[in-house]
């Protein structure tokens, strides 16, 4: 399977993406990567990482995508940018899926243009995957579409658990939708719809969940707008954050805490490795007709491998199929809902 | 100052609200509680703690408000409920704040029913308080308005900058929009329109604020309708909770992490202090009448010292007649900007 990756999105590209390329590699002999972007400056990178082999291609664009840039100005003007260049070759069949640390609007609007929606999907999504206790749930949507109406979450919510079942390998992944309170009446406007809505299709919805029913592991699946949803997400991870910061602090400013920071290395290790978002690799646009990966902006080169890890796998078991079959084929019961509303 | 306590309310209540109102006791000489709830409870609890004096007194109610119970059929059924009769006692003068951790939204309907809402205010809104790596800010609102309209939160942000103002003692309170962009035009349709509201006024309006922002402590006054603001609250809630318990497990697993931990114990003692939702003491409905505070369902003794001590602080400080002040006679172009809308 071929990976397209935009070598010159994220902070800190192209050194994390070409390391991230090659760390998922190593991991994964039937995968291929494009690097696109700079030549000189990708060139450059594998030179100092001495790596060469079949592998690795490298295909020149000569612009990039500022992370403040509006989608219809890139979209416009940045045609030969690096990500537009790797959802090119998505379009043209020369590789399967891509990856893009950089501007997620512009990733979102480039590859709603390029490649279009799968059939019956309303508005395209955001799939990111949090820790629990116990594992991981797929938030959706994690920021692709601000104002919502109920079908569009009914949608997400199908999505949502599809990527759950073939990506999680979870039979029959539990549904929850975000709100403020268990009873089914809690809510605002759009929640209490789309409650309705859930609780009237196949799906295993177990209702309403709140901030302390995700992190347990309650839902598999928790649905929300895409404002909701970012906030979420970007309130999570700067509280993890200030959280390891407030920690690190306590312990190097007692002389008993440093001692004790010697004994605990092994288990602080094991727990950041928990909280660390770049374990759980990029969020996939699901929706879109083919497997695009937006991972985050400050992605590290692990967080690279695993966003395209993540590409690798929405390829492989066709979870995109499985999408739109479910809207456009089988399960009428699913279908039926969508379209009445 | 004397704080009318619903002795009922809370899931541990009355053995917390008994505790707590006699710690708050034990900080301030100035201060007297009025217990209210079943008086063979509250005096049992008062007998095993041995305590008797002035400072604190019993109210007999003979109902109590379950924690699923409707606002309306409390209001209707439960006039003898210890939050009503809480509540009550701040109308007919005979206390001067109150602080319940019982149902919020019944508390929230039946101050406003009882109370009123100081004049020019729309919508009372929940103001609670959030650790930060500095110190802390103020969400508001927190959960009592879940479709809200920009000159909602606009209010808000008023109502929550006098706050840090007077209980924070900051001069002049930054405040922030809750959003998913730094760049002005980000949002959704509520937070755009909000944004050119807050950017017109005479607060000390810093823009969008994100989840890395409010943690690192950008902003001392954080708003947001309160679907959002629940959301927000409950999440960091949840969060810090399974991250404790996530690094408890990784240290209780390792014979290494257990000698770090008789090192660490002070360190973490501290951190958990810092995370600690009950430090943080009750929220203030801000907008109503008279200080009305709510506390966490799950309030140990110590959330409800600190609630009854904000209580105090809401009305020591007048805070809600600088805010009256602020929307009825002067701060003109504050008052200009709620009137245009």
């Amino acid at each position: 399977m071929r990976i397209a990756l935009d070598a010159m999105g994220g902070d800190y590209a192209p050194a994390t993406t070409v390391e991230g390329a090659l760390e998922a590699l190593d991991e994964n002999s039937a995968m291929s990567v494009i690097l696109i972007g700079d030549e000189d400056e990708i060139f450059q990178e594998l030179k100092t990482k001495n790596r060469k082999g079949t592998q690795i291609s490298v295909k020149h664009a000569s612009q990039t995508v500022g992370m403040d840039e509006s989608p219809l100005t890139a979209l416009r003007r940045k045609k030969d940018s690096s990500l537009r260049v790797a959802i090119d070759l998505v379009k043209s069949g020369d590789a399967d899926a891509m990856v893009s640390a950089g501007n997620s609007g512009v990733v979102m609007a480039t590859a709603l243009h390029v490649l279009g929606k799968i059939q019956g999907i309303e508005r395209p999504a955001i799939a990111a995957v949090m820790p629990t206790l116990k594992g991981r749930f797929v938030l959706i949507d994690a920021g692709a579409n601000v104002d919502c109406k109920p079908v569009h979450l009914y949608q997400f919510a199908v999505m949502g658990e599809a990527y759950a079942r073939y990506i999680f390998n979870i039979e029959n992944p539990k549904v929850g939708l975000l709100g403020i309170g268990e009873e089914d009446a809690k809510g605002n406007e759009l929640t209490k719809e789309s409650f309705k809505l859930l609780k009237g299709s196949s799906l295993n919805f177990i209702g309403n969940v709140e901030g302390k029913d995700i992190f347990a592991g309650e839902a598999d699946v928790v649905v929300c707008d895409g404002f909701v949803g970012n906030i979420a997400l970007k309130i999570s991870e700067g509280l993890a954050e200030t959280i390891t910061k407030m920690l690190k602090r306590e312990i190097t400013e007692r002389t008993s805490g440093r001692i004790g920071y010697f004994f605990l290395k092994d288990a602080l290790k094991s727990f950041r490795k928990k909280t660390d978002y770049s374990e759980y690799g990029g969020a996939p646009l699901l929706g879109i007709n083919r497997p695009c990966i937006i991972s985050h902006g400050r992605s590290t080169s692990k967080a690279i491998k695993n966003a395209i890890k993540v590409a690798g796998a929405l390829h492989d078991k066709g979870v995109l199929d499985v999408i739109s079959r479910e809207f456009n084929e089988g399960l009428s019961r699913r279908e039926e809902v969508a379209i009445k509303e």
